[in-house]
């Protein structure tokens, strides 16, 4: 029997990270169905049964599933215009035009009044420190947690901080629904970043079906992790990616078991997808190519162009994304009305994109056509037409389709419906990729004994001596490492998103190439700026303070050396503790606690939430009963607090340098330290507390994060 | 000017590691193509240039260099027989035979030579407490550094010990002139492991070039980290899986920053080696394949029993070479010869391989073979013959190369020459998986409607429904993560050695169980055996110590509390000062050092290599002198320690749990932690005393670990 218990118990957390894969995947076809569906549904609607989707209304005519851009149009399938029998051409197309901003309009709205209704108040856990810090004094404020990309809440959450409500049962729904409709409407957002925040929310919900994982904070953390693999497992098809991503860009904490779930997560998540087919095509990696040729190394140059470009691209996204944010949306009327912007958001890039035959797809449909290889002229909406007047509109039409991406993805990402920046990022760096690609070609086709390229080149003057879609892949690949400075996660993620590994070495060297350029531009990756912007309080364990070495600051400056303490030989009765906790609460830093003394020497500490609950049990009690914090003979036990200190608070000499104290808040996820001169109490160093002090060494000012 | 001088401190780290890249390529390079030279001179010589290879001798006859297997030999190159002109067959072939294992014996020989006399002592260095716990109090020892594998020592560097001379220039020699001669001798071990070795030695040599990396012990295994992932890079052609090689298995600590200079290095290593091109194919991929069929659903049921064969494998893999070292190779005249140990293996290896026609082949030869996919019959020397007698010879002939690697793995892995695991276990689990291959090609040849299969495998009953390349694959994957437990990146190191993504999901689901499976029989993979094989002071950050939970262990318990103290009050005068060291060396821990008190308060810690350092540079004054460890006016400067004090070393209460105090040891790398009690000096806790503990606790005695 007892066997049976201690297997069960190591068991627990495989059977919990199997139901969250399968569940995860669940979710993800439900979605990619959903949003096929709702895509399809801004050209027209199937006649055989409205709940068709244009791929399987027209399955017997078009043997491939996926093959959606040839122009013989199936019978059952209408378009609006077909709908209301209008005849004129010109007519039908304007109908046609309007018909698809509507329906974009309309998933769009639904969207934001689905996010915007169903907000949650931002309550503080009672259980831990979590709180943001800029809403903290002022009255609670509505929260819609639906919104956004969700990886830098997840990740504020993995580094200790509880945000109530964030990872809920309610989040989840409304996440789903109306991440499926925003990506109906074709506004420039992707779904890697809401899908990590439902996975999240699949494994927090279904972490409280089992009890090792409902009272451990910790080990709830670890799911997590594992959960936010398989969030990208299923939403790109790539199990190992979404390792990588979660270990790289998500966890805070990732030891070596940690990997092993998320792996086994992750597994369990794109097998289940791939059973359950969602795209009818048997195969699940989305981006599907077969470039059947190595590149040559005149090349090198190129990709280390398309590294530069990426970078350059990224950075500038981040940075217009953060400055719009800062002083567009947050300081003019915008604020106040989501919703509008929303609409606003979503008509203009109905608009922008339906003229524009690259841009009018989906964006995935355009990011699969910009990767691929031609394999003759017809294919790909003219991507492959190797005349030169083919080639030139291919690259206006692109670089039309490169700024309005561009654009329409700086005013989109931060508003209130579920917006992620991959697909975004992927689709700029495609079309500049591909940009290049079709002048590369376009140079060695006209200019073929061009000495750098001639030996290679010669051979073949049919125009396949470069592929232009590799350098769609390899511009892809650097623009979104711009945009996050990943690097691993992101090579893997190429990989598995495209099926091939012959351009690994192209692919990374332009990801390296990228980052640093993007790093020279703005410190800090998308998710980093935004956990700054919204105030979280997150430690970033990758950040290397560098004011930590020059400034000589020591642990003596850093602590506040003028809180509450608790001294045991003191008469603490009810009432004073209750003031004390009041006190607390009215300085800003009611999630702190009390260091309890012994004449001044360190004895323990007490976290004002445990106070809180001592003092709620001993309320039979008057306010003039006093409370004791030593193991003494204490007559009435309620007045007992023994049990509620916590009798080795870690500690630190005053000696000590900022260095350390960083190491400890990092590595080990503090909430405070305590700093001591030869046992005697000095003061405390709170986290929240630390944070401020390095972001004034750093440079940034407090109030530039409101 | 200034500027510069910042971005060149910024810069060095970049520098440092795009060196390490290159140097790193070029010894892969030569090692690889003096290992082909040498592996080729066992069957013969080429008449043209005894330099010249079989592939380059033979170069104007096959067109695709890598093709070794078809049977019309090249006139330029002759086997021993013909160089002596017998002509008779049998007799030839009974030449061939003898110089073959001649040829291997010689090679082994010298390497194991080498290797011998260039033992280096085991010299505990002065700058910290590197030293193997067993050899301390005997008599210094010689020990062989460039035999084995050296992913165990370079392990125990990486979690902060230093072991002298292990990562020196003569090591890096030795280890890649033996390792050339040991893979050229045929013997069954694959140089995965010593190419890591050896770029941790060029990482550590090369870094001794900046200042700033040559005096910063943390900063230098930052650099060792990424030379790792390089080592990595080369051997396999693996950039992205050697990254994460480094990450989940050899290092300690990897910061995000690490992350990124691992990455770059690892590219700078792979494109230089593909710049270098040293098997003149273009190609760095090692294991090309290029299935063009995706699984079947039934098949997952064969990916599953591949994934327990690989378990049981590797797991008794392990296990065979623990108990071979241990009862064997240790306790028998064996320990004193290991040299003839080395002649012995190799000649038995030689003449059992030399009968089979898939053992006769390189390691590497017969991996990519059992790897390939079949598009004719005479390909890959009968893998491919789809006749009932052809697939029993190949059944039949594998199942005995699996028995004879197997086993001469076993009695290989551990001699005193360079050796890794990775080949061999890759070996025993493509021969494994070919032959469940095969077994399911006949099946489905002979039964095409069998229920389970028929709906897939009518259409084409010419055998290629499944693919025994694709079984192959799997079960390498399968059987290596049964050795070394590693799950991501072992799984993207098979997609890099073989160039597919299309089975990421088989693979992914093998690994994973393989690895529960092993895990069931014994508890670490090879490396984590190693390491406790060998005595080296490990804190293995992945294991959960489950006993640290169960067994109420408090810090008093753990301490040692009768270790010499400093009182500042005390007169230390230069004399009581030696004593105190030299009782501290004797009692076995000369690597710790002395709590300071001040009237039992904690003040500081001393290291004795400090203490020894300052007395050192007090020599001029007599024993009599008093030494001041606080700071006072002290007239004789040379006697003011205060210097070498740490005044802020770590405490802890003595209440605290075993818990947190391994979290410390684990999560910050310290070696010994202060145990106070409100501010008194309570003892000390060393990482070695805990490491003892911990195996005590593990229900592993000390005495096994010899």
């Amino acid at each position: 029997r007892g066997w049976i218990v201690t297997s069960y118990d190591g068991l627990q957390g495989w059977v919990l990270v199997f139901l969250i894969g399968i569940v995860t995947a669940c979710f993800a076809a439900g979605v990619d169905i959903a949003a096929e569906w709702g895509s399809d549904l801004k050209d027209g609607y199937c006649t055989e049964s409205l709940r068709l989707n244009r791929n399987f209304c027209c399955a017997n005519i078009t043997n491939n599933g996926l093959d959606l851009n040839d122009d013989n149009k199936c019978d059952k399938w209408n378009s609006w215009s077909q709908a209301i029998r209008i005849h004129d051409e010109s007519d039908a197309k304007l109908f046609d035009f309007f018909a698809y901003v509507v329906v974009a309009l309309l998933f769009a709205t639904g969207s934001a009044l689905l996010v915007k209704y169903n907000s949650l108040y931002a309550r503080p856990s009672s259980k831990s420190s979590a709180r943001i810090e800029n809403i903290e004094p002022k009255r609670k404020e509505l929260k819609p947690y639906a919104a956004g990309s969700g990886i830098p809440e997840v990740k504020t959450i993995l580094s200790g901080f509880v945000i109530r409500g964030f990872l809920g049962i309610r989040t989840l729904w409304i996440k789903a629904i109306s991440l499926a409709m925003v990506v109906s409407a074709g506004m420039t957002l992707g779904k890697e970043g809401p899908f990590v925040h439902i996975a999240c929310c699949i494994g927090n919900v279904l972490s409280r079906l089992f009890h090792k994982y409902n009272k451990n904070e910790g080990k709830r953390r670890e799911i997590l992790s594992a959960s936010a693999a398989a969030g990208v497992s299923v939403a790109f098809a790539a199990p190992i990616g979404g390792v990588l991503f979660s270990l790289e860009e998500v966890s805070y904490y990732f030891p070596s078991k940690t990997l092993c779930r998320s792996f086994f997560c992750a597994i369990v998540a794109a097998v289940s997808l791939k059973l359950i087919d969602p795209f009818n095509t048997g195969k699940i990696v989305m981006f599907q190519v077969s470039y059947n040729k190595d590149w040559h190394v005149f090349e090198i140059v190129n990709f280390l162009i398309l590294g530069v470009l990426g970078g350059l691209f990224g950075a500038s996204l981040c940075k217009l994304i953060l400055l719009y944010t800062k002083y567009i949306r947050n300081r003019t009327w915008l604020k106040q009305w989501p919703v509008v912007e929303v609409m606003m958001v979503v008509v203009i890039t109905a608009a922008v994109n339906f003229g524009n035959k690259y841009t009018r797809m989906s964006n995935t449909e355009l990011i699969f056509g910009l990767f691929s290889e031609c394999t003759n002229e017809k294919e790909h909406d003219g991507l492959c037409d190797n005349s030169f007047n083919g080639m030139f509109e291919a690259f206006y039409l692109l670089g039309l389709a490169l700024i309005s991406k561009f654009l329409t993805c700086v005013i989109t990402f931060g508003i209130r419906v579920p917006a992620g920046i991959f697909i975004p990022a992927l689709l700029v760096g495609a079309c500049f990729g591909r940009m290049l690609g079709i002048v590369m070609q376009y140079l060695t086709m006209t200019y073929p004994d061009f000495p750098i390229y001639s030996t290679v080149c010669n051979q073949n003057i049919n125009g396949d001596c470069v592929i232009p879609g590799v350098y769609a892949m390899v511009g892809a690949a650097a623009s979104l490492a711009g945009v996050t400075r990943s690097t691993v996660s992101l090579t893997v993620i190429m990989f598995e998103l495209t099926g091939t590994l012959t351009y690994v070495l192209p692919i990374m060297t332009a990801i390296m190439i990228s980052k640093w350029v993007a790093d020279g531009i703005i410190k800090h990756g998308i998710y980093d700026l935004l956990i700054d912007l919204g105030g979280h309080p997150y430690l970033d364990s990758k950040t290397e303070y560098d004011g930590a070495n020059t400034t000589f600051t020591t642990t003596l400056d850093l602590c506040q050396r003028d809180l509450e303490v608790i001294d045991v030989n003191d008469l603490n009765t009810i009432g004073e503790l209750k003031n004390k906790l009041k006190k607390l609460s009215t300085s800003g830093y009611s999630d702190a606690g009390f260091p309890i003394v012994d004449n001044k020497i360190l004895v323990g500490y007490i976290a004002s939430t445990e106070l809180e609950h001592a003092l709620s049990l001993a309320h039979g009690s008057d306010n003039l009963t006093r409370c004791y914090f030593k193991d003494e003979n204490v007559i009435d036990k309620s007045a007992n607090f023994t049990a509620y200190v916590n009798q080795a608070p870690l500690t630190i000499s005053k000696n000590a340098s900022l260095e350390i104290v960083l190491e400890l808040f990092k590595k080990l996820g503090l909430r405070y330290v305590i700093v001591v001169d030869r046992g005697q109490y000095v003061g405390v160093i709170n986290k929240k507390r630390l944070l401020i002090y390095l972001r004034q060494i750093t440079g940034k000012d407090m109030n530039n994060t409101l």
